[in-house]
């Protein structure tokens, strides 16, 4: 089975500037607002929640290329430029005539993609002598790749973990530790909006909207102490795009252009950093590849939210994002893709998808996993629970091939491994997980009052 | 800290030979011996038990290298060749004049340099036309690669897993069944050895040792079927050779040779690994390096065990072996590098430590997760707990070198990462782990009757 081919770059292709998408969008993104004033947020308001050079990055309409400095590509050199892997022992088990290919980020010492942006971000606060950072964490693979940087950098870190993945991968809790963060179950007492939370919901598990509003609130009390975000806001897809500008360049080593391009979805970093520098070949006209955000079918703020102003946490202390949406008070199931339990899309793949130029699709768990262990045994590698939904789509589009005896070219973004979530595993083996089917009603009902908010 | 820099080799590199130590050695290892003649070993009296294939390797004391199998070549393609690491965050840290190198076996898919074996023991199974294999495992790394390999094969996998680190590690279990194994905790009650140990002693937490006895016995008691080992013989450790042959052409890329080659020990495959490829170039008089066996404190064999023949399990089914031992009866306290939990050394590093060419060390458990965790913050990378053993080993000699002021080039092996071993930091961080002080009396009662067995 595993007669897999790997395309392998040097350090010397690890991309010098990373790809901004703003600048080339047909349709830009409407602006972030402030919450206060209802108007487009000015940098200069941002910059105590954010370091500034992050907050310049996230403002930024008008430059393609944002060089990467040099002290973040020699930490990226630690484990870029990652593996392009031909799959052909899944192609074989699933008999297509289609070519699957994923970009194995699952490599990184933290094992996912998450340390792309975490080492920028650390490394920004860090030189505008910032001391202190606090961040928020699902399955923890953000909170695990920030503690590393801020280790590296030399930054005191705050984790928020929702509560359900602190219990769920306790073994990712421990990385952090190692690491030397401090990492606090969320919902906590710790902060207002914390306990607030409690008191009106004890059983509460938490979201990642509630570990942002309590890592945000953390951020604002703290002396010379900024917050950090690991998805959904401009600059952390920005940073991504080292993926898929590697990527770009193994495919044409494989000679080929992807037709497909996949990512699972939860805030969109893994998804915009594989897409974006693929799409703006379809935004000059030379390209026409699809490109697939998979997200869970529990939470399915592509394929069935809204598109409105809204909070990107449940305290509603963030900026206001345009945003496909849940509703920021939206309580997402207890997947065991915990990076993927979020109510709202970043503003950019918001606007892509309404404007059609991006396509979504939303997967059963159970699915997930029959996928996750079919990549396992003809792939050798255990994917993360996240990594899983990308895989699913990839599987269905191999099998629309087969169906239509089409040979295509599909890329997927591995973001990361799973060894940290066997537990998951052990539960979906023993038959004790479900899909978690949501009613319409109970779906929407957090988006209702979403246009009052503007 | 973390500026370390990596040397990366392309797949032409992938070894197309193993290195055979055997014909190099000044004394040769005393052959082992079957037990009920008590005479050496006939290849065909092997056949039962292992594939012809590996009976083969492990007689063959003429052939200097023994080629790989192009089917198995292509396997090693998906991880090998694997990077070597200068640790420049470690010698940060540590502020020595010491260079510091390691090999970093990690990046397979399994986590270890396990799958090194793994991969030809299955492949040779499987073209002899064997249907079933067995095996024991310690912590796990073991288990996981040959399922991977089994499943890649088409092969039929039953594992025992020594049953402290079947509760310690259910990750690692969970990992050998996502690949489609069979996992049972040894000592059980599927076979005569693992029911009588249950008998006389209710509560034993397994061995080493003991998983062996019942995966031999399975294997004899099942229809073509064979049994396949993870360390200890020769054929093993000649797999393992790929480690430092790649290690010897990535050391010159660094235009340095090491003084000091370091690997952790259990039964000594990837110690052997990483040292053959070098002490040939001592064996031969051009080179004078030094090379350390780092064992646990708990299980001191190499250093405080005897030199008789003594069998490779507990219940005495399999071949006599002329080794450093402890007793095939010994308990090894509960540590948590579960692979080093293991009474004898292999014939080869035993006669290579009783000629005074190699050299071994015994470290404590608190010291070991103490360089675990410096070498996870400086490094990025989090060690499984047998590999903190090498990185022990590395710091006292880099500490020793800044001491005496001298610049050295230490190189160690970093057998394999830690994921999969967070409770064990948990404890460590929790102050709940020991160092197992054992008396000597205690330590060598189970060698006292060793000379009696031929």
């Amino acid at each position: 089975m595993m007669e897999s081919k790997k395309y392998i770059l040097t350090e010397k292709d690890i991309p010098t500037a990373w790809y901004n998408v703003l600048p080339d969008m047909p349709t830009k993104p409407r602006p972030i607002l402030n919450p206060q004033t209802k108007q487009p947020f000015k940098e200069e308001e941002l910059y105590p929640l954010f370091a500034k050079e992050v907050v310049k990055q996230e403002l930024n309409t008008t430059d393609r290329w944002i060089e990467i400095p040099e002290e973040v590509r020699e930490m990226y050199k630690i484990w870029r430029p990652t593996p392009l892997v031909r799959a052909r022992g899944l192609e074989k088990l699933l008999d297509t005539p289609a070519h699957i290919y994923f970009k194995n980020e699952s490599v990184s010492p933290v094992g996912s993609h998450k340390l792309n942006s975490a080492i920028p971000q650390a490394y920004y606060c860090k030189k505008e002598g910032v001391t202190n950072i606090t961040t928020e964490t699902g399955a923890g693979q953000w909170g695990a790749a920030l503690s590393l940087a801020a280790k590296h950098f030399g930054l005191e870190l705050a984790v928020y973990m929702v509560k359900v993945s602190y219990h769920q991968k306790p073994y990712r809790r421990s990385i952090m530790q190692t690491y030397g963060a401090q990492v606090i179950a969320s919902p906590s007492m710790s902060t207002r909006a914390g306990r607030k939370m409690i008191t009106d919901n004890p059983n509460y598990q938490g979201s990642l909207g509630m570990a942002i509003s309590e890592a945000v609130e953390l951020a604002m009390a703290t002396p010379n102490c900024k917050y950090t975000l690991g998805s959904v806001l401009n600059h952390v897809s920005l940073h991504q795009t080292v993926i898929g500008l590697e990527a770009e360049k193994q495919m044409e080593m494989a000679g080929e252009y992807p037709d497909v391009v996949i990512g699972c979805f939860g805030g969109g970093s893994n998804f915009c950093g594989i897409t974006y520098p693929f799409i703006r070949h379809n935004f000059s006209g030379e390209r026409n590849a699809r490109f697939i955000a998979a997200e869970p079918a529990s939470c399915p703020k592509l394929t069935r939210g809204v598109f409105q102003y809204d909070f990107g946490d449940e305290a509603g202390y963030t900026p206001m994002i345009p945003m496909r949406t849940l509703g920021h008070n939206f309580s997402p199931a207890n997947i065991h893709a915990g990076g993927l339990r979020y109510h709202g899309a970043g503003s950019v793949p918001s606007q892509l998808i309404e404007d059609g130029l991006i396509e979504a699709v939303d997967i059963p768990q159970l699915e997930t996993f029959k996928a996750a262990t079919m990549f396992a045994q003809s792939e050798g590698i255990i994917p993360a629970p996240e990594s899983s939904h990308a895989i699913s789509a990839a599987i269905r589009e191999a099998l629309k091939a087969k169906e239509e005896g089409v040979q295509k070219a599909i890329l997927f973004n591995l973001s990361g491994h799973g060894l940290i979530d066997m537990a998951s595993y052990d539960r979906y083996f023993a038959g004790d997980l479900t899909n978690y089917e949501i009613p319409e009603e109970e779906l929407l009902k957090n988006t209702r009052d979403l246009e009052k908010l503007i």
